[in-house]
């Protein structure tokens, strides 16, 4: 396909894939004369997953390189892309979260049985979130964070059972859109509960 | 108390409670002399208040004045007041979202037998989300938004029932970093879980 047809079918406009070309973060298409040149299948999975990183992950570009040398080292797994990709996706925390609650994260990681990397950007993002709850005189209990975590669990759960299997480009591509396109509507739909439960409670109390 | 003490137990700093001072945001304290004012319980209330959504909220003070201007309004009720600060919590979507996407949210509502208002700003922010997922290529099904309007209302539930109740300022203080302070904790959690679903299934596939 000419590089028009890849931006339609990418969602990437024309202007935005020619700098992707020349930053090297798309490889070239097949020359066809001086000027032009011909794209395939692999040209327009490339787009998608770059544009998941960018517009959906918020990722910057420096960022975007580390995953896509993840994606495509051939000697890594699939495991180690995906896992890339997923460490990049929350930023360092502004502050150090402090050793009390990075243990609690290891005490709850135990618990679940999670196999997930301590040193996560989320497991630390987790941490410094339980910090600010804290400072906030609103500090979470184990119990409740029991709850939080099986709520988690269940919509993740969820979220790879309708994920198709593919190669590791696709795969991580649908692992990052899936963790972050998602995350917007679990956090209105919280709000949403907030504001019944609120609004239900205090029209019995009143 | 002096303002230094109504620093330190707001955990204001001192130009910043002369700042709100000044805008009208917080009430003046009670003269002692041509230069100094002592203050009480409702200026630390007050100051936590207009910390939890300037800090944790994220509001500008435009917003924080309409709150406040809720919280402070006698005609009108406690649920008035948290339903002003719920309205502000979300910002407006970047594009105004499908109607066949509001229809959506409107409908789930329904089947929750949720008292929402279907203009809040978190209930558009819910169909701009099931926008962008649907511009992803991964649009979420009724059964999936289900799951995850099943796990908000857990989550939420949880944070009504460790709740007290308390006065206007404080309940609204209480709801909103209630809101919001547990957000990035739910965010990292199922980060987290998908980060170990995705680990187990790769493990079991390779």
């Amino acid at each position: 396909m000419w590089m028009s047809e890849l931006s339609e079918r990418s969602g990437v406009p024309v202007p935005t894939v020619k700098y992707y070309l020349r930053e090297g973060l798309l490889h070239a298409g097949e020359a066809v004369g001086a000027t032009r040149a011909v794209y395939d299948e692999s040209h327009v999975r490339r787009l998608r997953l770059i544009r998941a990183l960018v517009d959906i992950a918020g990722l910057g570009l420096d960022r975007v390189r580390e995953v896509l040398a993840a994606v495509d080292d051939e000697s890594g797994d699939l495991m180690a892309a995906i896992g890339a990709a997923h460490m990049q996706l929350s930023s360092p925390p502004a502050t150090e979260p402090s050793a009390a609650s990075r243990e609690r994260v290891a005490a709850l990681v135990r618990r679940k049985r999670w196999h997930t990397d301590p040193d996560a950007s989320h497991a630390i993002a987790l941490a410094a979130a339980l910090d600010t709850a804290a400072l906030a005189d609103q500090p979470m209990s184990d119990a409740t964070l029991e709850i939080y975590a099986t709520a988690a669990a269940d919509v993740a759960r969820r979220d790879l059972a309708t994920t198709p299997r593919r190669d590791a480009q696709d795969a991580t591509a649908y692992a990052v859109i899936g963790t972050l396109v998602n995350e917007p509507i679990l956090v209105a739909l919280r709000r949403m509960a907030h504001e019944h439960l609120a609004r239900r409670r205090l029209a019995r109390n009143g």
